[in-house]
């Protein structure tokens, strides 16, 4: 049984491309409708042919839809949820994939009430932008974190599990409030993190940034790629998400001041120790199929060829 | 013409297994002798067949060598080369492939004396460890950095240069103390924050380490990689290249301040200003072939065909 028949995107960058692709993969019966406030989008859209139908207004896009997606950065749902509240059917289901829940979830309830509203969050992304960066299986064995608020439907929520995991997700449910907490620290922080040192490397008076960018091999284009992320959606996240990420910023600081002084001291068995642990964190990651076993992400191509020669 | 007939490895882990296949790829007749402290490895080193010869002592390993190659922990070298000086031919040329090239220099001048020492640090590596993680193309289009002290004779530097060309590798010429400054900020420091945040976010009490597994390809898992690296390897590196760590460091806290100020007053064109800037520095990283411009380092494995479907 499909989830829903007639799917409206609004917002056709990477993520909402990449669910109109999951949808024309998946159930390919679906109508999907998109929109995008800029014309050069739409425009690309078109030729890419990833909807049905994409409109030039907002309320157009939504006037027959039964799933209403958000795919905007989150600074920008509550204008965009206004801009189609007078043309949204009253039966029509409201998401988004915005990576703050608290304030979106309410910015959603403002702009539309009493319209049935499941914010989700689908964890995955790439660090590049635009229509043409989307692609079909983007979600596929990724999570998708669904945040219903009070008095939301349960069949409503249901009905966007099921549409989820039909794109390829697994589907988890859980508060606003402590989904913004998760993403702090498994999103938010290290995208902070690393926007930080990509423009400290980049800043510096005795290491030219033609030498950061050739000798990066040593672990400085780790940061780089998430470093290179959308702004404008990363600029609403960290103002949405402000109280926790600042918290989890503050953690992060003490613990790098403890390492700061382990190595200001030459405490090697401190350091010892904090990297072992760490590194336990990681083979959990790759047991669950978050991640890539493959040494080097597989950067390096000829390598798999010659470690499946040995015995290991 | 080979630059070397006869090579010693000293030390049989990731980097060290590594050179041994590269130079079987690459110099099949170049005889290899390799040894290690531990008897395990050297065990699984034979099993692997990475040299014609693995020998028990360290003396054995160098009595015919013209290249002995100390592939051990940097905070490791002084004794390791202390530990073959009595057996070392006296025209024979020693390197090492430490992350740290100030102090290792001087181990090895100090056990050394007289003998004609070439530094070397070639910028690869894995999040893996031990002789069976290695593989012949590590080094492929990779930096390897030569810092010869003063008074080495020419012609070694240009032999070893041109052994690590024959790996696959470029290589590059550099003072210890300047290659240990950019080594700290694209590598070491990169590897410390890491670390951090590893450790910060397996210790908090509102957010589970379940969760913080199950939800970290927004992000945190591209910083889980480096962090899962050999710790010895990594004490030594902080505890050995301590002021350039600690300087940029400092560098890295400063910045970080003033973007948690931006966050914390609501400064978005001061966060978008900032992530503009550094999505240029990935661009020049994959110009380079530093790193690969698939998205998510095709840790999807279908989206390359989607996308190459699509006009870009």
């Amino acid at each position: 049984m499909l989830p829903f028949t007639r799917v409206t995107i609004v917002g056709l960058g990477l993520i909402g491309s990449s669910v109109a692709r999951a949808i024309r993969a998946t159930m390919p019966t679906v109508c999907i409708t998109g929109h995008d406030a800029d014309a050069d989008v739409r425009e690309a859209a078109r030729r890419l042919d990833l909807a049905d139908d994409v409109t030039d207004t907002p309320g157009a896009a939504v006037i027959d839809a039964d799933l209403v997606i958000f795919c905007v950065p989150v600074g920008a749902i509550g204008a965009a949820a206004a801009a189609v509240r007078d043309d949204l059917p009253a039966d029509a289901i409201v998401s988004d994939v915005g990576s703050c829940k608290a304030e979106v979830a309410r910015a959603l309830a403002d702009a539309l009430p009493g319209v049935a509203i499941v914010p989700a969050h689908p964890v995955a992304g790439t660090e590049q932008s635009g229509p043409a960066a989307g692609f079909a299986t983007l979600f596929h064995r990724r999570w998708c974190i669904l945040t219903p608020v009070e008095g939301t439907p349960e069949v409503a929520v249901e009905r966007v599990a099921a549409f989820w995991r039909r794109l390829g997700a697994d589907v988890e449910t859980m508060t606003p409030d402590h989904h913004d907490r998760v993403l702090a620290v498994t999103s938010h922080l290290p995208h902070l993190i690393a926007y930080t040192i990509v423009g400290t490397a980049s800043d510096l008076e005795q290491v030219t940034e033609s030498e950061v960018i050739k000798y990066s091999a040593g672990g400085f284009r780790d940061f780089t790629r998430i470093a290179a992320s959308d702004p404008t959606m990363w600029r609403d996240v960290f103002l949405t998400n402000r109280t926790a990420v600042l918290e989890m910023l503050q953690r992060f600081s003490e613990d790098l001041t403890a390492l700061q002084r382990a190595i200001r001291v030459g405490d090697g068995e401190q350091l010892f120790e904090h990297f072992t642990r760490t590194r336990a964190v990681r083979r959990s990651i790759v047991e669950q199929g978050q991640d890539d076993s493959a040494p080097d992400f597989g950067r390096s191509a000829h390598h798999r060829i010659d470690a499946a020669e040995e015995p290991r």
